[in-house]
C-alpha cells in the first residue's frame, strides 16, 4: 500500500487536493489488498519469473507518472511544476518502500535510470501537448517512453555519468 | 516528541484536519518535555525495568489506535478508512523512530504482530459499535485487546507465518 | 531539492499554507537547478576546501531557521510554536537527505550542537524581539547565534553529555 499509494497521496498533500485520492474513492485501498492477495498466492505457488517485479515496476512507474501530471494539469499547474509532480507520484511510493525497509531507494542508486526515465516521459507528454498533439496520444507516447528507458536500463545497465567527490570529512 | 505526535500529525495532515492537533493544543508539546524529562532522570537513577519499554509502548499503540479512529469517525469516516487512520495514529509513530535511526520499522519485523494488534483492535471496536454497545466500553475493549495481543506476541513469541520468496535478482 | 526545500515544505504542510512556497514561486526550483548545476561544475574541476559543506550548511540553518520562525509568526504563532516551525524548517531538509541515504541523520549524532544551535538561535530571536528588539537586528543576531554555535561545535567538537542506556531488549 505504501508502494501504490505514497506518491499520489503525497503529490496531494503538498497540491492540498483533499479527500486524498484514497480517501474519496476507497476502491484503491481494495485493489491494494486484492494484488496483495493475488501476489502472496501467485508467489507461494511458483518463483516468480526473473524480473517480474521491474516489469510490473516500469509500467506502474509509466502510468503513475503520467497521471500525475495530468493531475497537476488539473489543478492549474504547467511546466516544471507538472513535471515534478509527476515524478513525485511516480517515485516517491517506491523510494518510501526503501526508506521502511533502510535501504538507499532505488532511485539514487546509478544504472537505473529510475527518476531519468520519469523525468523523460514526463517532458515528453508535456512538449507534445504543447505542440498540438491531444492529450491520449500524448500520455500513451509518454509512459512508452518511460517503460522503455527503465527497461533499456535495465537490460543494457545504461547509466548517467557517475562524478565521485572525495569525502572532505 | 517524533514518537509520540508522528502518527497524529500524519494522521491530521491526511484528513486535512487543521490546526493540527498539537499546533491546536500546544499542552501536548509540554507533555512531551514532561515526559521526556521524568524518563531522562529516572534513567539517569536506575536501569529500567526488564521491557517497560515494551509495556510503555503497547499502551501508547492502544490508546493511540482507538482515538485515532474516533477522530476519524468525527470527520466522518466509517469502516475501512477510520479502520486505517486509527492503524496510522497507533503505529506512524514508532515507524518515524525506527526510520531515523535507520533501522527497519519495529511494525515490519516478524514475531511482533505490531500492526495486526491495532487492526485487530480497532476493528473490534468498530464491530462493537456496529453492533450497538456504546463508544466508551467498545473503546476499552479495542484498546484492552491491542495491549493484550502486543503483550502474548512479545511473551510467547507468536508470529503470523512468514513467506519467503527467492529474489529474483 | 529534498535538502533545501524539505523542512520549509514540511514546515508549508503542518501549517496548511497553501500553495507550498515552492509551487507559490517556482523561482526557488530553478534557484535549486542552478545551485546543482553550479556545485557539479565547481567540484568537477577542483576539490571543495575542507569542510566548505559544513559552512555552506550552517549557513543555511541559520537561515532556514529564523525564516521559518518569521512565516510561523505570519500566520500568528508565538512562543513555542513559532521556536519548533523554525527547527522544523531549519533542520528536516537534511533529516530527509540523510533518510534518503540510509544513514542516521547529522542531527541525533553526538558532537554536533545541531538542533541545539537552531533551537539556541531561534530563541535567541523571540526573546530579543519580546523585550523590544527590531525584528531585523533580532533576527540578524539569531543567525550569527546559529552559525557560530555549529562553527564551534565542529571546531572544539562540543558536545551535550550523554545519556546512555543498556539496552534491556
Amino acid at each position: 500500500m505504501v508502494t501504490a499509494l505514497g506518491g499520489g497521496t503525497v503529490r496531494d498533500v503538498l497540491l492540498d487536493r483533499h479527500p486524498i485520492f484514497w480517501i474519496a474513492q476507497p476502491e484503491f485501498l481494495l485493489a491494494c489488498f486484492a494484488a496483495t492477495a493475488l501476489t502472496l498466492i501467485y508467489v507461494h505457488l511458483r518463483i516468480p519469473a526473473f524480473r517480474a517485479l521491474f516489469v510490473a515496476d516500469a509500467l506502474g512507474l509509466a502510468f503513475f507518472t503520467v497521471g500525475g501530471v495530468q493531475i497537476a494539469e488539473q489543478v492549474g499547474l504547467s511546466g516544471l511544476l507538472a513535471l515534478l509532480m509527476g515524478v513525485i507520484t511516480g517515485v516517491v511510493g517506491g523510494v518510501l518502500r526503501d526508506v521502511l525497509l533502510a535501504e538507499i531507494p532505488l532511485i539514487l542508486r546509478p544504472g537505473q535510470l529510475y527518476a531519468t526515465s520519469a523525468i523523460v516521459g514526463a517532458a515528453l507528454y508535456l512538449l507534445l501537448e504543447r505542440v498540438g498533439v491531444s492529450r491520449d496520444p500524448a500520455a500513451l507516447a509518454g509512459m512508452v517512453t518511460i517503460a522503455l528507458v527503465r527497461f533499456a536500463a535495465i537490460v543494457w545497465r545504461l547509466e548517467l555519468p557517475v562524478l565521485t567527490v572525495e569525502d572532505p570529512l
